[in-house]
């Protein structure tokens, strides 16, 4: 693994799996790799479960942690080309990657789409411009169009789960169902989520949303898609619950009917199905409070499980990268 | 001692000072006890003294310290059980906070009151939020009504007084003095050090302030309350110099008489008495620089004993609970 | 060493390099120095580089560095002497000093120019302030005047430069550059670097900056100063690349003429001079892409010593300030 951008990134997602589930079994069992390593982990954006638990897993594999909030501490970063900067960006990634490259072992960044424009989103240009310059391997801690660590997060908690209570005979059935949102959201959980699940291979999924949510088909091919969410969850083992704003008219909100909320009745015409979100939710917008504090979520383990996806990644990188 | 929110979580006080003390003379003693473990502190207000101090403790025992500012780094939280969240919070402490509780051992929260609504503020819905729902010990790094490591850390540096110079044949007298102040501050220093010293009961304990500047009797009970200052000031051993506002008319500014400002000519009437403050201080309107710059003042020996409270406190959860 | 707030703090500014030199090679091999031992970094204004090599340097060391934020996380500190404090400012440094110099072994400060009032600027009240009240020795991250960590990163990368492409017979030709830049600066970096040149004594220093940007004769005394450019730049080794605003009449930029910004033309007249600059830099208004991007850059490798500077400095205030 020279990088950890996208499922792409990854030679066995379940090999990467297990390992995490090592770590969750024994936390610091390889404290010893990481000594005299450093990761920094750079935030363009806010993060709270991403910025806490690659912090933990970092540690917990003997590495030092560094922390920068690019905005608030530091000032505003140029990505284009050629820029003349004689505007507000004051300093060039070309020339602040490099840097993080000479003082970290790893980088970590996150950084949000502006929703305004698609081709601009969608091209990556700031992590792969981290990539370009910096020299060192580079982790997503969520991009433009994607959230890898969520995604080895989700499958890792479906597979738990899996192995607690076995489905023989047939494939689980996974359904990423839309959720309404009071605010245009990315694409990247359901894109990433999306793309992880059909690489997985391993499961039957189903996308569905309100017309006009459409995702973009790089990452949603191998997926049914459907825009009636009753058939869509109908013997569903796992109901994924996401918001995201529209693709094709990019970035907007076309609709918001609550009746795309999940809520206990829905979930009767799945297989009890447990259900996901990345958090953080809205109570009572995109999941009720019935289904968050009841019996079939799984959301605090899935957030618990983000600490030992980061350890896996981590490990991976720093065996197989040496400055 | 399960989590260290108010007096009512410690056993001895005395015994708490000593350990505190032993930390001290020896910081580093305890190293072993906090190998692997991990505090994590969330600020959703600012903090200077507690937010170092805190961080000190637990590397002195051998704990990660996790730095968190919720607002800044990450985004509101919705405390209202209930709510239907489709306003600005983003993120409920019910699923917030049972994920803290899966990453770190210990929490430990600085939440402000509001001010506006005194129902409300003490019934201190926040850090009670956070203890139903992360599901390990929680540390107040002062909540909307009290600052418990504050006011461990007067009692330390008043026994440390004590010993240096000791008070025989009586108890020692010491006196809250309300001071003028330009804002509208919390009263929780003011609740705080009246629950410790009346549950120290080592005193004789007297509250001074202007009319209409009452405080709880919750905390106040035990002591005397007067609006003299010069009748509260004399043989005084102590005083401990603090704004507050108003608490029945919650939350207002009456008056800020300058006269109530403590200088040099009023501790002609004391026992030569000994001045503290919590800090931040403004001087010339709370305190005077004479007194602050003098040798009466304590403010610099109690600030530096916020790491021996936090240290002491910390040991106790560590030694009482194990995940 | 007591402190380090300019080149006057050091005995022996080759030692340094040496050092610094040293632990570029082997970067722990002073870890076992530093344990226990505590150093905080307190920002009043942003940091990059500056803030991320001297934690690193500090972990090198085996020290715990605790970053704090003080306008963000803490709030506006007092610097004045008997002010009354009924404005913005919340706490004296004569009261924060004192408690940083308790809860830490070293005290690490990064506080910019007002550029309004060259008097008060030039006073260094800030930095000063610190080093009376905190007790214990105090590193400047950039002051209101000057940048040491910065120049001593710039006399290590020019020692290795010079090193690796030797100069016999003459010394080396080093010239300090103005260029152009679209927001008033302050002038530490050049101040910095010409007094640090100047006390190094081992260069041929040319200063050239369009008229009206004469720096003081404090820090340039020594070296030769004209307004034209090629002239400067005939036969050069080095040109240091840097925008400051006017001291005299304070603050201003005057002109911004873009022929001052340091192109690959202009270095035909040079002795195939290496450029340097501190960064952040703009592109194609400080400096073109072409230089930047070409072979005679050494940005990267001078930000990349910013951590061995740090940790020589460290090192020596360790080594002759016990507590």
């Amino acid at each position: 693994m020279k990088n950890f951008i996208s499922v792409h990134d990854v030679n066995n997602i379940d090999a990467l799996v297990q390992q995490a589930l090592a770590y969750k079994a024994n936390p610091f069992i390889d404290k010893a790799l990481g000594q005299g390593k450093r990761i920094g982990c750079l935030f363009l954006n806010p993060s709270m479960r991403t910025r806490l638990s690659t912090q933990i897993a970092a540690q917990n594999l003997g590495m030092e942690a560094i922390v920068f909030n690019v905005g608030s501490e530091g000032w505003a970063l140029e990505f284009e080309e050629e820029a003349i900067m004689s505007g507000n960006t004051v300093e060039h990634v070309k020339d602040a990657a490099p840097i993080f490259g000479k003082y970290f072992d790893i980088l970590a960044i996150r950084t949000f789409p502006s929703l305004k424009n698609r081709e601009d989103d969608y091209s990556e240009l700031y992590i792969k411009q981290f990539i370009k310059y910096a020299g060192i391997p580079v982790v997503s801690l969520e991009s433009a169009t994607l959230h890898p660590l969520q995604s080895l997060t989700d499958i890792i908690t479906i597979q738990e789960q899996l192995k607690q209570t076995p489905i023989t005979g047939r494939k689980p059935k996974i359904v990423l169902s839309w959720a309404p949102h009071v605010k245009p959201l990315p694409q990247c959980v359901a894109n990433s989520f999306a793309q992880w699940v059909n690489a997985w291979g391993q499961a039957d999924f189903v996308i569905t949303h309100p017309e006009d949510y459409e995702l973009s088909e790089e990452f949603t091919k191998g997926a049914t898609i459907t825009t009636n969410q009753d058939e869509a969850l109908a013997g569903a083992d796992f109901v994924y619950v996401k918001n995201w704003s529209t693709f094709k008219d990019y970035g907007k909100i076309y609709e918001s009917d609550p009746k795309w909320m999940l809520v206990n009745d829905k979930l009767k015409h799945t297989n009890n199905a447990k259900v996901m979100h990345c958090l953080p939710v809205r109570r009572n917008v995109e999941l009720s409070d019935e289904i968050l504090d009841g019996p079939n979520s799984l959301v605090t383990q899935e957030a618990s499980n983000r600490v030992w996806a980061a350890q896996a990644v981590l490990n991976e990188l720093l065996r197989a990268n040496t400055k």
